[in-house]
């Protein structure tokens, strides 16, 4: 199978870390967003909504979406409940990282780490910060119950989170106000076979 | 079980329909936004994140984010596949729903119908415009090609899209540009068992 990504991107390195915790061998193609890798029509014929990460199996099936392809990639693994309630509680997590996490952190961080935090983009990075400090804040009332999101055991719902909320200083956010974000942050480093962004 | 929702928001309304669709009996407790509902107390307790829809067990158990709402209440019923590769696809769909096309649809529809489009958010309101097309094109895409998103089964990743895209128009987007999404809106109505949003 191949994965089309970019390593920096934390949508794509959460694809990157699984694999590396979970032994699945692939191939990585580096796509480049900023030179126009994903608009080109070759691309988008394997994905029409022309985003990274993608997953293109060896029979040339694809799959777009992250958090979709950790789950299926972790399928019939450790890092995937089979209890009903609790996939679903994976996917609440998958889902709220979509909405309400990254469209503030990974793009506050991408205008301060991608673009060097233009003058013009100032007022925008500004007002990432506050929908982004609000999902920390979701993410540590619950870490200060259970040790990952789920309950007691890694799931690719911490994998999704921990994309984004790990390099979340390089968007401006201080994480010295969530002891149990870094705690939990150290738990999956911890991992055998964990792997870093770069 | 119970689920807190407000029927005009899209994202209620598809929990609404699902169990409209599988017969599933619960208890709907109206619950106002814009009056503040979710930003009380209790109901944060329920969902630290604050938003509707919520799903609560008779256990007590709670679940947010309507698409892992959806998947939990579908689970091994006909609207949810068992197939992984086609489960990893419902789940693109809705990740893709809630990165893509709800942030523009939805929240243009938010601005002219809730708010009633005030001048001050003319500007939002015509920014959503380009991103709520191009999610209404990729769908296009699949749309021509499959009856459903999927495939050729109704699932819970048309579910997800139809909530926001049946009331499209209301945020100014004009759908007779698209016939195979048009085609796809009526079969879902025509489904036994259908309920409209209002």
């Amino acid at each position: 199978m191949k994965i089309y990504g970019d390593i920096q991107s934390g949508n794509c390195y959460k694809v990157k870390l699984l694999c590396a915790l979970l032994g699945i061998e692939h191939q990585w193609v580096p796509v480049d967003i900023l030179a126009g890798d994903t608009a080109a029509a070759e691309f988008l014929s394997k994905n029409p909504n022309g985003k990274i990460p993608l997953l293109e199996l060896d029979d040339g099936r694809c799959l777009s979406e992250s958090n979709a392809i950790l789950n299926y990639l972790a399928y019939g693994s450790e890092l995937l409940p089979t209890d009903p309630f609790l996939l679903a509680k994976v996917q609440q997590w998958q889902f709220f990282e979509q909405y309400s996490h990254e469209p503030f952190i990974a793009v506050a961080r991408f205008i301060a780490k991608y673009l060097g935090l233009p003058e013009e983009r100032r007022a925008d990075f500004e007002s990432k910060q506050q929908g982004g400090h609000k999902a920390l804040t979701v993410m540590e009332t619950q870490l200060g119950k259970t040790p990952y999101l789920t309950g007691d055991k890694l799931t690719t719902a911490d994998i999704a989170l921990y994309g984004y909320t790990h390099v979340a200083h390089e968007g401006g956010f201080d994480l010295s106000h969530y002891p149990a974000i870094q705690s939990w942050l150290g738990s999956i480093a911890g991992h055998p076979g964990y792997i870093a962004m770069a």
